[in-house]
């Protein structure tokens, strides 16, 4: 593609991106597809000629677009919002455009300093003491793995240099509890821990994990002589933004000299306003924290942001120095490789960058109060209502919901839960997520796309009063 | 920021780089900027209210291009080529500007169908049979991380569920070359092999692995009990593009059961000329392979190809099913997230098509074609020339070299190389990476940045001569 090629064609993208934005509550939410679809009207081969641009911006019209669920759309509210802000947008375009690459602090200096700088405006934003140093990774499945590699290496003393895991005499265990994301498991998994050395905790009426639980399961290890490694608490559950509670945990986790990983992928957003703060009273006593940017605070996806209170043991267990990596100011920089698995590193800090300086901190805390402001309401006129129930505490923008008729129990309840869901995802005119919580289906409703206001969360409330009864 | 801003700013965002890449050849190519600058030129905390954009593009040309190197520079002839091809960019743009997420088929079914197609397109290009599955990666080093546990799992049988890495009696041993990239060891690291267990074999005077030297290895540790686990192969290693005798290497991985991944980031581009397939030669008998679209084929990072034959088995070692994921189509669709490391995806399948349709085959073999042509002439230039040494064959289009006046060896030698090549970077004319091989120092020429024409290697030529006249 030629330079003007890309000037006409890109111009058309950004009016073609406005115009799909400035249209999409006119569009139905989730994608009314079958497998397959989209597969079957693609050419098997590749074109061996290129083509003209103008005919895959018509196929983006008539194959993808119809082939898409709208997370930016009004009427999201299905699993977490992951907010496209517009401004960061526009970041991730430079990005893109710029095309440097992050190998090392001098294959781009400036990508590598922004980010340090960045990354520390939202340490600040958090409430996070200096203490604290962060790198952006690409999901919170990446920070957990990164985390439980790191207690690894901690409680290991550095195995990986000589045995590896493989030299390790008793077993190392991972706490956490059974609200904790599936991700956790799967870093653990994949961490070489296995499924045999994770100890699920219980937790409390609101799926909290229970301290004292989490202190007899330490003891129970101990006295078998295996040996506890760390300990990985959740703020803002996935199912019910259940908060564990830090403090306690953290208190144990010194006691015993473990790794406190805190999973505040979706609620560290909330941490930018101080009211919320008191979710994660104790998160000083941890030695890392992921809290993904580009959920409810609007990065583009994706920049998921991981805190560490050691880095030097973050490099020393990820470090790589190759010759052909190695600068004569390597002493006095950073050189992010050594923060996370991946070598090569996109200019995410343009987004994030751009997202801060074009909403500001008071910008961004003024969105996120009306979300939580409308799962008040909206909690509020549920509780008010008699087939309804709130089955969680609403302590962010999440609401775990039933409609629980006289009469209806058990599999039928079930049955009738995901019938009104799946109803209400196949009309289009809203998305929520099913899912499942003491055994029972529930529906979880995330308020929180940049465009839903009031009026979209009580459109949602009028329609669920109404499919039921269908 | 409103839709209408985006409007504006966005198509100031693409003229600014359209012109950027216009007036790239007047850049220095290497960022000359101190360690700290940007730092120091920022402030040191967040904005409070939101900033008027049109500051935010002004810091760009005061402060962030400054301290970038221009990787798309014609005179970047760095590390290897990270092109971004402009229609890439645009698919990019589009994947960020709709902001849709691939959590699950379900989440944007169009996501997941077009990756599957997409990747399927280059899996033809290569050369490969139909018995290969693709998905995309972020980087090379994912894709051998996940390649790695696929071959701790397999060995293990599933040990993940049991007792993990921590359970293995006897050791599971890795294999590569010692011209491997540095990926490979923290592979192996941070699955939890341990250093001890990873075997550098050696490399002929070529610089590839000498199969019968992983014989003997292989033999060795079965003599002594431990159990060999797998062998990573590469088809052109980081410093020379040395090429792995897959072969021979693959007789072995089939003969001892032992998973064989194939490192070809760089190299696997050009398989889709069928003049270069000879290099891998045997690549059927492979478990893995990764082949790194965002090198030289053109993909804006990240795009990493990661193509197994049994993706059953990849799903086993990397599912997770939590409730709020699972849908009633899940037996009919691929879910992604169970194909590597992170939950969350973007729609990065669109850079890909974008390239592939813009461009076709023939389009990009034709450009491959140009830099294997423009390194055979510079290979050509050196050999003609008296002090002048190309160290290792050229077999792509990166080329290693050392000036050798008569006279200097050992260190002097080693000065008068590092000498030079950090001259000619800081010069801004050009950007050449120093590397170690054999113990001395050498310098890595690698041709393949999108606007590299042979008057951009001409001018090199004639620089590298001038420069160690100084």
């Amino acid at each position: 593609m030629t330079l003007e090629e890309f000037r006409t064609y890109g111009h058309q993208l950004i009016d073609r991106i406005t115009d799909y934005h400035g249209g999409i509550a006119d569009r139905p939410v989730m994608a009314q597809v079958r497998p397959g679809e989209l597969i079957a009207s693609l050419p098997e081969e590749p074109p061996l000629q290129g083509e003209n641009f103008a005919a895959v911006l018509a196929d983006l019209d008539n194959l993808i677009l119809p082939g898409l669920s709208h997370w930016q759309h009004p009427s999201f509210f299905g699993y977490f919002p992951a907010n496209s802000n517009l401004a960061s947008v526009l970041g991730d375009y430079l990005s893109t455009g710029l095309g440097v690459l992050g190998l090392s602090w001098q294959s781009s200096p400036a990508l590598t300093e922004l980010e340090e700088t960045s990354v520390d405006w939202v340490r600040q934003m958090l409430g996070l003491s200096a203490n604290w140093s962060g790198v952006i990774q690409d999901t919170a499945s990446t920070s957990t793995l990164v985390a439980l590699i790191s207690a690894r290496e901690k409680a290991s003393d550095y195995a990986l240099v000589k045995g590896g895991l493989q030299a390790q005499a008793q077993p190392l265990i991972i706490y956490t509890s059974a609200h904790a994301h599936s991700s956790v498991d799967k870093a653990a998994l994949l961490a070489g821990f296995g499924k045999d050395n994770i100890r699920y905790i219980d937790t409390d009426a609101y799926y909290a994990m229970r301290p004292e639980a989490l202190a007899a399961a330490i003891e129970r290890d101990l006295a078998e002589g295996l040996v506890p490694c760390a300990v990985v608490a959740t703020i803002g559950t996935t199912s019910t933004t259940a908060v564990d509670p830090l403090r306690p945990i953290g208190a144990l986790t010194r006691q015993h000299d473990l790794w406190l990983h805190v999973d505040s992928a979706m609620a560290g957003s909330a941490m930018i306003l101080p009211e919320c703060r008191w979710m994660w009273d104790g998160i000083e006593q941890a030695n890392s924290i992921v809290v993904n940017a580009h959920k409810w605070l609007g990065v583009a996806f994706d920049c998921s942001l991981y805190f560490v209170r050691d880095p030097q043991h973050l490099i020393r267990v990820m470090s790589t120095n190759p010759s052909y990596l190695q600068s004569g100011v390597d002493s006095e920089v950073k050189n992010l490789r050594d923060w996370g698995i991946p070598l090569g590193r996109r200019f995410r800090a343009l987004k994030l960058w751009f997202l801060l300086r074009s909403e500001g901190v008071e910008g961004l805390q003024r969105r996120l109060r009306r979300d939580l402001d409308n799962a008040q309401w909206l909690a509020a006129q549920i509780c008010a209502s008699e087939e309804w129930k709130v089955l969680a505490p609403v302590h962010l923008q999440t609401l775990c919901l039933r409609h629980e008729p006289a009469g209806l129990e058990g599999e039928l309840l079930d049955r009738h839960t995901r019938g009104w869901a799946d109803a209400l995802n196949a009309s289009g005119h809203a998305y929520v997520t099913p899912a499942t919580l003491d055994g029972r289906w529930m529906v979880r409703i995330s308020i929180g796309a940049l465009p839903t206001e009031r009026e979209h969360v009580a459109a949602l409330w009028e329609r669920l009063q109404e499919i039921v009864r269908c």
